[in-house]
């Protein structure tokens, strides 16, 4: 169950990212309320359940936490959250995916040519909402800060994303190499997600640093536990198709682990595997076998903890309330347990 | 042969591009490099020639112009430049192109889906370098005015963009239709040159209004242009394949005329090509051939012309200095009849 800060903040999250889309006519902003789950591939209104809004919610719990008033923090939520789904939309086109959140993506009914125009509209957009922090009262200083540290969250996106690709043709992927990847891909944009709310909430540099590490290290909690996900998980919860990711050939932590664990015969099976052009059924079979006897969801998942418990202890020597303590502690717990 | 304007600022610019790219060391930024001819696809440095650099010209001819200072709009400068490489690079996907001046086009060599990340890396940049305008001593109120208009300037490219392609598949796309869709597509970011370099040269609204006003006359007039070349030009100068437009039946301004002006056996011949998958050699012969009974070609130089004269006028009433005035006629006339 999520907890209560998702629910805390939704409407207001919503409210932001709707008004961010207003006003923009053209059709290329249909493919984007396709995606974000406000309108059918016809163009009439409906209510898809859209992602989790974990990052907006993160950022909007930063700024509480650190004293701040969250309503301040809304453009820049927003902003994060719009971020990310440029980056799902050129994701998918990327991976040949046809299917997020029990539909088809954007380039499955766009097109993957329209699809590109579609994710890097929502990108700039991302950049003007943001813009529209100085409307809130944000001193100018923080509102140039909070650009800066948007656009550089979104190409240590962008690298993650390059270093994620070009690993599909790797079979020498160690879990270092792993691991600075999900730093890129995915820890950057949660942490500035933190670090936007702490510092729109508080001028103690001490604080937002120490919020920044915790999102640094929460973000590879999340992508760890997203891998797991991607290969345990039950593909009715995640809308996402189950070995998926296998047949994809992406060096996600499970496989990662199991090529640097593995030897003898399931070593070369791998490799095999691994060194295809094509990825078959009976392969997909054969790599979740191999997982099993590594006994590598256990050990996934231990990581996942392992680092959900770092996030927290970043947190630790702050004075923060019991409200957001808890709440912080809540986020942390379900990050790394959640079904989808 | 180049106005002087644009010798006179080279260095400056691409100075300004390569201190953009500085310091970015992931590979990602490697196509980057090779996009803008500083480097061969294997990674070592080159010297291919890159582009006019039309955008930034534009932007520090009219800070001077406006009585600035132009060292102080460089960053803005480089912002434009490397907003128009984001969507060339994207544009080559969209448009399968393989060959831009000469040289394999980044996903050609790269493949489109690391190729999505280098236009997308570059259009990121290009907010990140405009963000340098505080560290050139430029009002952080101008400074936030000029990163909200090179964001607009983008989105209007993207929905420009967005329509181009969703012509190609329309038979019933007319004279305004096309100016409606080149006015967003090329002149929102040329007249974001002017505009952005007349306004950190000068307070004066009305000056920089005149010259927002002219760039979008010169966006037009150099789109329109375009299209001539893309059909008439001479494909060892322009680097493009001749016919490549046809054969991709793009809705350009000589073909969007003559859809319209056909009449009998030469209106059914082209709705019978446009209306193909797939257009032949022979196809692209006929297509000529009605265009020239048309006198397509000097309908199309003279819009340029007109255009080019219209944009002019949009700075009749101010008062600027005869080399100011010389340098902008120089560089109207030049788009109008240039060869590539």
């Amino acid at each position: 169950m999520l907890p209560t800060a998702f629910e805390r903040y939704r409407d207001e999250i919503d409210a932001t990212l709707r008004s961010a889309l207003a006003g923009h006519t053209s059709p290329l902003y249909d493919m984007l309320r396709y995606h974000l789950g406000w309108m059918d591939e016809h163009g009439n209104p409906c209510a898809e359940p859209g992602g989790k809004a974990l990052r907006p919610t993160l950022c909007l719990l930063a700024c509480d936490a650190a004293s701040g008033s969250h309503s301040q923090a809304l453009p820049a939520a927003a902003a994060v959250e719009l971020a990310h789904n440029f980056s799902l939309i050129h994701d998918d086109i990327q991976d040949d995916d046809r299917e997020r959140r029990h539909r088809p993506t954007v380039w499955s009914v766009w097109g993957k040519a329209q699809a590109i125009n579609a994710g890097t509209a929502m990108r700039v957009l991302a950049s003007l909402t943001a813009l529209g922090l100085v409307g809130q009262g944000v001193p100018v200083v923080k509102q140039l800060r909070a650009l800066r540290l948007l656009d550089e969250s979104c190409l240590r996106l962008i690298e993650g994303q390059y270093l994620d690709i070009s690993f599909e043709r790797r079979l020498d992927v160690g879990v270092a190499d792993y691991m600075a990847m999900i730093d890129l891909k995915t820890a950057y944009l949660i942490a500035c997600s933190l670090e936007l709310g702490a510092m729109l909430g508080s001028d103690d540099g001490r604080l937002v640093g120490a919020f920044q590490e915790c999102g640094r290290r929460l973000g590879l909690a999340f992508q760890i536990r997203d891998d797991y996900l991607g290969i345990w998980g039950d593909g009715a919860a995640t809308g996402k198709p189950v070995g998926a990711d296998i047949r994809r050939r992406k060096k996600t932590l499970p496989v990662v682990y199991a090529l640097d664990q593995a030897r003898g015969q399931a070593a070369a099976e791998l490799a095999r595997i691994y060194g295809q052009e094509q990825v078959e059924d009976a392969d997909v079979a054969t790599v979740l076998d191999i997982l099993a006897g590594l006994r590598a969801e256990s050990w996934v998942q231990g990581m996942a903890e392992e680092y959900g418990d770092k996030a927290l202890a970043a947190l630790e020597d702050l004075t923060l309330t019991d409200w957001a303590r808890q709440s912080l502690n809540e986020v942390a717990a379900f990050l790394i347990r959640r079904e989808c």
